[in-house]
């Protein structure tokens, strides 16, 4: 049973951002308004304004807490830093699917250039964290190709993205996971190493759950 | 040298969603007004609203106008039909550094939920193309992947859609061509058969004249 939320500390701004990131995903950042998100969190418009001035200032909160979210489902460690990565991408997805946060940071990121300083940042951090995985995954011989581990993370990071919003805008995010899954099997025949092929497709069908395309 | 805009035919439409796109591109949907859109166009609010009953038809406008600009880009009879393809998406590549429509077209598709009906059918319409263009391909021999057309083509269309993204958030599009010939580099290495290979790579160089990332 969940704690009743009170007081000023960390969970009372953490139940106003999940609050927040429901009126975001659901009307976007213009149409919602912090009376309405102080309803749904339960609590005054006192108690946001302690912890954000402003209804930006929320919205960049849901922002961070989302690049937090699905950022802490990457890992460096994996035996197969390819393998690793897929995996990471299947938990992100998932997070899409289900987290009103994760799907409100991601909505906000891409639909008000207010935010694009905070989002530009975001995007560098996630390819030069994906740049890493490729060249851990160069150095254990399950990418071999001619281009750079340097091209392929920064094309990974814009391709998850645009397969996500255009899984949103046509089907509402029903196709998600067929998507990214459709997006490794190209990636894996475009860059990893025959010998570790069959590996990572096996990979990407039990992540994606569904036959190759 | 350009005939002045008056009456209320079709030249003086296109001056409308030319001024609105610039506005719409400058400022986003929310903060355009009709009063500054009439300003940008030199005309009365008064034909705007002859042609244009809402702020939401002129958006809806510039959107289909952007999406007729760009289709026409698309070739169906190229003897390489990726070829073709590649050569199509450097010129909306172009469209999108120069041409505010195409600017603003794509980004109030992508801002908006109030656009998402338009934004879905043309989405549908540019993967049934590529599609079409990846089965000419696999027919021409110029495509062989386990990986299908249908596939292959709901792919690239979101990759270009999170390249351009990603390179507009980062970058306000400086890194835009590169980007998009990274993705064709790694699109060829993933389907273009060993044969068409080497023609097809410096298809992509020559398009975007940029080195081998």
């Amino acid at each position: 049973m969940p704690t009743p939320v009170s007081g000023r500390g960390p969970d009372r701004r953490t139940a106003i951002l999940d609050a927040a990131a429901v009126e975001f995903d659901r009307q976007g950042f213009g149409a919602a308004s912090i009376a309405g998100i102080a309803k749904a969190a339960g609590v005054s418009q006192g108690a946001i304004h302690f912890h954000f001035r402003t209804k930006q200032a929320i919205a960049l909160g849901v922002i961070d807490e989302q690049n937090a979210r699905t950022f802490a489902a990457v890992t460096f460690a994996d035996p197969s830093p390819l393998g690793g990565l897929v995996v990471a991408s299947r938990t992100i997805a998932g997070l899409l699917l289900e987290d009103p946060v994760v799907r409100a940071g991601i909505r906000l990121s891409l639909e008000n250039r207010v935010f694009s300083g905070a989002t530009s940042a975001f995007y560098d951090q996630w390819i030069a964290s994906v740049v890493d995985v490729f060249r851990l995954a160069v150095a254990a011989g399950e990418v071999d190709s001619t281009v750079s581990a340097e091209a392929l993370g920064a094309t990974v990071v814009p391709w998850f993205t645009g397969v996500q919003l255009v899984s949103d805008v046509r089907a509402a995010r029903a196709d998600l996971l067929p998507a990214v899954g459709t997006m490794w099997r190209v990636l894996t025949h475009a860059c990893v190493a025959p010998a570790h092929r069959a590996r990572l497709l096996a990979v990407v069908d039990r992540a994606f759950a569904c036959p190759p395309a």
